[in-house]
């Protein structure tokens, strides 16, 4: 492609409602362009990238066995009716009504659509197991519509929906997924992790996320340092620090804090560490308060503890005075000796011993305080957030955590939409059984986002090889005038692209810095610079996008370095 | 591919509302299912089908130089108002709100969008011309959708937006559009006619239409059958069938015609040709009634009729009071001679001499007319539709008649929507123009079913080698249980496959006669049966779907066969 006959605008000036930037770079480069909020068109440059993307997607998908088709954009209500998501969608869902006064969503997604699909066309176990995708444009209403592609209302999205007999085989198609997304994700040559994750409004018995590794990135994912254990932080467990509690060493007393509130300024005025200390929350539960206990330098997991049977769900806090009717003191003074309510302790706490806690009166801590001596909990479990350091939880290795921006999600639904639209097959037995699901979804113009957010530096993207729009740029230098740049330049193109290569020459009449800073900010990986001083020593430049450092070619020995380069 | 690896599920039974063949064949074939009126889902089977045009599509169009690009499928509502399409499109528009209150339509067309995009990234004649492509899903809310995706109200489309400097430029792109869509469905195997068109709704001054012949088609053409003149009969020129006009022979007559009304009773009443006679239409005009005259035996064309500046469009006839105000008359007897209003006549009319027509009395007839001496018209015109038989409008050869499905459609637009929109740039001496456009659109969703209502036999579909969801079935008899059947079967698979070919293998445990039956219906090119009996002979079956002979090849030599049959 030569630049006169392609569709290249770059922008000097970021706009002003891109905050992050992977947005910033996607306008800058001329690769998007917002028509509306959460709209945005796909220019020819911005296209190629997205092509890819599917293509990858596409091979790999295909070679796990999983058959294409595609399904409308525009739902029927009914069908959401079945299933009772309209609630849990919300305002996300685009209503639409038509000229005969029946009413529609633009797809946010394919679940029910699928399952009455396949009620109607699949009857008998031998059709299964059968995994359907389509890579197809979804929209969701977002409140906030936002970070350009990132979070746009209108996207484009790789989904797929695994049908089953059996739970075995649905696990079986799932783990499938989970090799094939990673597959695809190596193959983009992303750093990215697979965690554990809540289901949310989807539904299902269990999920995974999978991550795309960049400092912006919304979600805060632990892994293991040694194994390949990962999770949402949320998900993440959280395992006790202490293996076996100490017996009581000392007596336990009661110290005067004035105007010490918090774990840190208690711990210092007590000359303690934090870790020697427990903090006690309290939250609304099910028959009334209940008192949530962890270490003094951790940190409640508020989705952890809105998952225990006795808690309400969200999660509420007691307010100051209902605080201090249950214990008679406030907040910063609350331990865990005497209360009135049921205490759960975090499964480091449950192991502490001597530890320090609030005397529930104003103003006061004791010290030396040991379970079963001095104070009573009533259950132990996982409420805290895992943090940096733990052990992870698989006993391998230590958590570390990262930033990952959530480009691909896997569900097994179970017979959830199944029994509610009733989609059956008949067993080997003649039995009518209701199938299995699962769901797999990747989302294809968000991992364009992820991608520019992972691979980037401050003059503009830096295209891993496999995405890249074009895997060679040609730049030369006064092309219109001098002759030998001229020819070096077409034949090295012809010899490039007659090889199959992605090249483009840039013919463009511009000065040299502008060509040079514009082919920066693109991030094509390879690029050849064609003047008349280094030619007239017989050579040209090379430099990759991602060292950026000139390095001289024979130049009759251009076109074989180049085919020589890695992931070319 | 293996059959119970894919899903492949055909019906016996047509649908109730399945009214044309290609979309009672989608059904059975399983090709596509209906979700809702004018939504179908894409089965994998049709799909691969659906990806097979976007392929061939895709790669011709960039072969012509225009870039893919990718468009919202939801428009803000404000675009529309620029261009004051939102009443040509009426009902058409599918409206949505979103959650803060904004006005959308789902996109049946994109002028606006790209308009929109061109009049933002195009500020230079160095830009120019550009072509910019997509292949899309749209909605057009039909009255009445049916005929599967031959009027499906979602579907998917081709639409490319070509932006000029000069006419003369969008003229060199247009005519490149029109060798494309040539290419494209000459590839495609279809027999089809590129034919001249009305602009319609979209508007402009020049357009072609792009007809695959079928029986079925919903639209009559007319073509040439010396020249590669054709078009669409509204817009095909009726040259006058006779050059000169003889000089009058008869004298005027009237002649009593009891009770006859219709050219047809009155020529056989007075035992004379339909030919000889002219029929008078009564219409309202702009300043009152016109008459419009055409030769006994011609139909008028109520679309030319309708483009007359003297006569109101929509074209409207005079009812039988207002008739017998003007002529005193009933309509059967309607002649030309002292009509009260201007009479406009068909350019054949206007060269007939001796001719009969109404006596502006009841049951009265005039005999031996001749214009000038009997009667005069104000104005010749094209006015009547042409008609198989007639000379060609180019002069070069005779025209036929035939019936076509419209798949495309190319428009030079002009400044139509750029003037609206104001979509400028800058020409080479720093001058203000606004953009000249072209747009050009295929429906690729209808092409699949177009080019099953061309090729289809009464057992099911023929595919054109390029359109094939594969190219080749192996149809093993006893495949569970014959060894022999078995590693026969497994074998040319293996070869086909490796060689690059795309091939089913019907592993399925089903009865020989519905497995030969449902391969018939799917319409595979090329078919070979493995039985029992043939392989104790030492040979195989072959039969291709279009002639369906079964051919006796050598085991051994059937993968060297296959290779070479043509178009695989």
């Amino acid at each position: 492609m030569r630049t006169t006959q392609f569709h290249l605008v770059t922008r000097k000036e970021t706009p002003q409602d891109a905050e992050i930037i992977s947005h910033q770079l996607m306008i800058r480069a001329g690769m998007i362009r917002k028509l509306g909020a959460g709209l945005y068109t796909w220019s020819p440059l911005g296209f190629r990238v997205l092509r890819k993307m599917e293509a990858i997607i596409r091979e790999e998908m295909n070679a796990s066995g999983a058959l294409e088709m595609l399904m409308p954009a525009v739902q029927p209500k009914e069908l959401w009716e079945e299933t009772g998501r309209i609630e849990d969608f919300g305002g996300q869902l685009l209503a639409m009504t038509d000229r005969a006064d029946r009413d529609y969503f633009f797809g946010p997604t394919h679940e029910e659509v699928i399952t009455e699909f396949v009620r109607d066309e699949v009857s008998s176990y031998k059709q299964l197991p059968i995994n359907f995708y389509q890579i197809q444009t979804k929209f969701r209403d977002e409140i906030r519509p936002r970070f350009g592609v990132m979070r746009s209302r209108e996207f484009i999205m790789k989904d797929a929906y695994s049908f089953h007999l059996s739970e075995e085989s649905l696990d079986e198609t799932y783990r499938l997924m989970e090799a094939t997304y990673t597959t695809i994700l190596d193959r983009m040559g992303l750093n990215f992790r697979c965690v554990l994750a809540d289901s949310g409004a989807i539904g299902g018995s269990g999920s995974q996320e999978f991550h795309v590794i960049a400092d912006s990135g919304e979600d805060a994912i632990m892994y293991s340092d040694e194994s390949d254990y990962a999770a949402n932080i949320e998900k993440c467990a959280a395992v006790s620090l202490i293996s076996q509690r100490a017996e009581p060493s000392e007596v336990i007393s009661v110290v005067a804090t004035p105007n010490q509130k918090t774990i840190e300024e208690v711990s210092h005025f007590l000359d303690i560490q934090a870790e020697q200390m427990v903090k006690t929350l309290l939250v609304k539960g099910i028959d009334g308060p209940v008192a949530l206990v962890i270490r003094g330098d951790h940190q409640l997991s508020e989705v952890k503890a809105a998952h225990l049977p006795e808690v309400d769900s969200p999660l509420q806090f007691l307010d100051d005075k209902a605080v201090r009717e249950l214990t008679g003191c406030d907040v910063g003074s609350v331990g865990v000796k005497d209360l009135n309510c049921p205490v759960i302790v975090d499964l480091t706490v449950a192991n502490m011993s001597d530890f320090v806690c609030g005397a529930n009166r104003d103003d006061h801590h004791l010290t030396g305080v040991n379970w079963q001596r001095d104070a009573e909990f009533q259950q132990q479990a996982d409420i805290r957030e895992a943090r940096a350091g733990d052990p992870s939880p698989d006993g391998r290795g230590r958590l570390k955590q990262a930033r990952g921006i959530e480009v691909g999600h896997i569900f097994k639904l179970g017979d959830k939409y199944s029994k509610a639209m009733n989609a059956v097959v008949l067993d080997e037995t003649g039995r009518s059984q209701a199938l299995q699901m699962g769901c797999y979804g990747m989302g294809v113009s968000r991992l364009v986002a992820a991608a520019i957010e992972q691979c980037h530096d401050e003059n503009g993207i830096i295209w891993p090889a496999a995405l890249a729009p074009f895997q060679v740029a040609i730049l030369p230098m006064n092309y219109q005038k001098s002759v030998q740049v001229k020819e070096t330049a077409d034949e090295l193109y012809k010899r490039l692209t007659k090889a199959g290569y992605e090249v483009i020459l840039d013919d463009r009449k511009v000065r040299p810095g502008f060509m040079l800073s514009d082919f920066e900010l693109l991030g094509i990986p390879h690029q050849v610079i064609i003047g008349d001083r280094s030619l007239d020593e017989g050579f040209v430049e090379y430099r990759h996008r991602e060292k950026m450092e000139k390095q001289k070619i024979e130049r009759a020995k251009i076109f074989e370095f180049l085919t020589q380069q890695t992931c070319l």
